[in-house]
């Protein structure tokens, strides 16, 4: 049996041959098995190890654990010291995510700097399963029940197809020493719990258990795999980029099947929570928004505008009176003496010098801010002057200001304020253009 | 919190009003207190029960049980008795398997029969948990795991989304008396062991297990439900009626991501159970041939064609000198004398009557059978006329010959054998004509 899981795991391996591989090993006995599996195979790798200062004095132990297999091996070793109760502290992330984080960024590092092609994981189908649990315990979704792949972009798991008990009787077989895994105290009781009560409980009920269950995985997968082919076909005809984040087309929205579901779909990596208020959002007065951790939608009148919150700014920019450019994140400002109003644009507008107030500023809207519009009789609040020009709220919200003083002189390539416009032939004129 | 529950249920069955409904009471708490809580709600209901026979005496038991409590609450009640172990036996099913036969055939009759135009029954939250696991033990797909659906047809589930220890709270405190629940030997051993040791474990882990439960499995019909819009989408493209089934466009199903998927949604509900094969049959020769239990799925040029097995027979009808009609499956045959030869068509031949050799017999094409083409030279096999013609396996079946004896007259509305054929203008002539 051990030869055959032997045989198995070394036509698995074959397509890495030629490779340049990174091996994650914590120590335990699935990464030093996957390492002497590698060792045998002849694949061209390397041994990177995490110590994470866990538990006192056993981290370091692990460490030199490994290092002395990677000289035994007389291969490459990497290792990297973790803080990571400061990290999960910064974060706000528990210890488990923290590792996860940590392991993968700094494992995708040495892929770059060190050209190694795929970073191969000791994970097993008992860890599968017992994810799988851990996310049905708490409350998950289709992907949190199909498990990982194999294959997952630049990480190979070539052990998953195997239960821990098959590559524990190899090592014992081949009397290979391991150090005693770690789990780390958070999920310790119940992922203990799951392996030594809930799993053998499920085994006594049908002995080939683990079996079934990696079969039900896969299908579970395929689902995964055509929700994501449908979701393909749905995005480019409910979805396009717009100038501040992404438009979501609310008719074709309406239109499809299990509406709430694809919405669910399209925006379950926005962090948003509450899925009714999103699915409401549809049929809410446009202009009503609903926010994420991260983002935010915007109920415009043809579409759901999504939008990350951070775009936002309220920063003020000064613009001196010696200033003849500017390069402001808006656009790039110039200010001219002209003899003449030759050429009227929107990038443009011919303001009397001697009414502006220097420095200038640029500004967002804020609630309360008036102007005389050029053109027009009486002064509009800028919130009116918007509403009719049925600006969505993005578009609101990016429209820079001009001010002198209090003054507002122009709403930045839409509109001049008619008290700095020029009112006589002999005025000195100055032609101030924003070009975006 | 009893009275919290009576108003929760009073909503969820306020659209049943003046509905007629039937009621499906076993007799344990479920069905009893759903029977209450419709009575308090003023609906229109009738009992059904089953007596399935499975326990000695204790059946009778129920069933007068819920004899009286139809009485008590002055509404009709249907019983009807069940050899649950005949049937089983009868049609190589579990004994769970064929009391759901029976119970549901037995709801659909009396729904017919007396214009119900719902069936309510008292599943809850937990049976829904316990059948999640007990396919989960044996191994399923998402439709094992995304468990039954509220209202689905004319069945409606209105307790699905309580538990049972609630229901049996309301029972105790409102002195309801009810039933202990039966449930059958064979799963009784997987579903106690599920309810009493495996729940209970889940629940230690997060008291609120049950809830998060429910929730993923809204997220799994979710899913379930994306997949069914994604199929509704692909199936005119992939699917076309034939003649003699379905044809599977073999072009469009290679283009598409993730064809296995596809083809198990598409193929799923015809027993197949080798799926790689079924997989494989898309690259396979033309004429390769896969069967499942009660369908058989032909490789042929550009389709898969999907028959149901019980289509191919072996029947041979005789027509005797007399007969100058006779009604065929495949057709209607007419004979008639004629003066000349006028119309000629594939419906149609033109014979020598002294050759033929009465009864005439109309049977399938064997392996072996040979015939003399009219209008070409020598003898030729059927199968290698077949071939020539480019007929797919469904075409050969249903391909039908007229034979005298052992010579073959006519390859039915293909083509005549030479030997019967009019040779002199002074012959008397037979017009065989037979109309598909």
């Amino acid at each position: 049996m051990e030869k055959a899981f032997k045989n198995l795991l070394k036509s698995k391996l074959a397509y890495l041959t030629n490779h340049k591989l990174l091996l994650a090993v914590s120590g335990g006995v699935d990464s030093v098995v996957l390492t002497y599996l590698c060792h045998a195979a002849k694949l061209d790798f390397s041994i990177a190890h995490c110590n994470f200062h866990l538990r006192e004095g056993a981290c370091d132990e692990d460490e030199t654990f490994v290092k002395n297999l990677a000289e035994k091996l007389n291969v490459d070793f990497y290792v990297e010291q973790f803080n990571t109760n400061k990290y999960a502290e910064e974060q706000g992330v528990s210890t488990q995510m923290a590792a996860r984080d940590l392991r993968y960024n700094w494992f995708n590092e040495l892929r770059f700097r060190n050209q190694f092609e795929y970073i191969l994981t000791a994970h097993h189908a008992n860890d599968d399963l017992e994810t799988f649990f851990i996310n049905l315990i708490r409350g998950t979704g289709l992907e949190g029940l199909s498990g990982i792949k194999e294959v997952n972009n630049a990480i190979v798991r070539p052990l998953l197809g195997f239960s821990r008990s098959r590559i524990e009787v190899y090592a014992e077989a081949n009397n290979i020493e391991w150090r005693e895994d770690y789990t780390n105290a958070e999920t310790k009781y119940i992922r203990n719990k799951i392996r030594h009560h809930l799993v053998p409980m499920l085994e006594e009920m049908n002995p080939k258990f683990l079996e079934s269950f990696l079969k039900t995985q896969s299908h579970l997968r395929e689902n995964e795999a055509l929700v994501e082919d449908y979701l393909s076909l749905l995005y480019p005809k409910i979805i396009s980029k717009s100038a501040y984040g992404y438009n979501l087309d609310i008719n074709y929205l309406k239109k499809i099947p299990n509406t709430p579901a694809v919405l669910y779909q399209l925006l379950k990596t926005f962090d948003f929570t509450e899925w009714d208020d999103v699915y409401n959002l549809l049929n809410a007065q446009p202009g009503k928004v609903l926010f994420s951790k991260t983002h935010r939608l915007v109920k415009d009148r043809e579409y759901l505008i999504l939008t990350e919150r951070n775009q936002i700014e309220d920063k003020v920019y000064k613009i001196t009176k010696n200033d003849e450019f500017a390069m402001l994140p808006m656009g790039t400002f110039s200010f001219n003496k002209v003899e003449e109003i030759v050429e009227k644009n929107k990038n443009c507008i011919y303001v009397n010098p001697d009414k502006l107030n220097y420095p200038l500023t640029v500004r967002k809207w804020q609630n309360g801010d008036y102007f005389y519009p050029f053109g027009m009789k009486g002064k509009k609040k800028i919130s009116d002057y918007f509403k009719d020009k049925k600006l969505s709220l993005p578009e609101k919200e990016n429209t820079w200001l001009l001010c002198s003083g209090n003054e507002i002189v122009w709403v930045i390539n839409m509109r001049a304020d008619r008290r700095f416009a020029i009112t006589s032939p002999r005025q000195e004129i100055v032609k101030i253009t924003c070009n975006p």
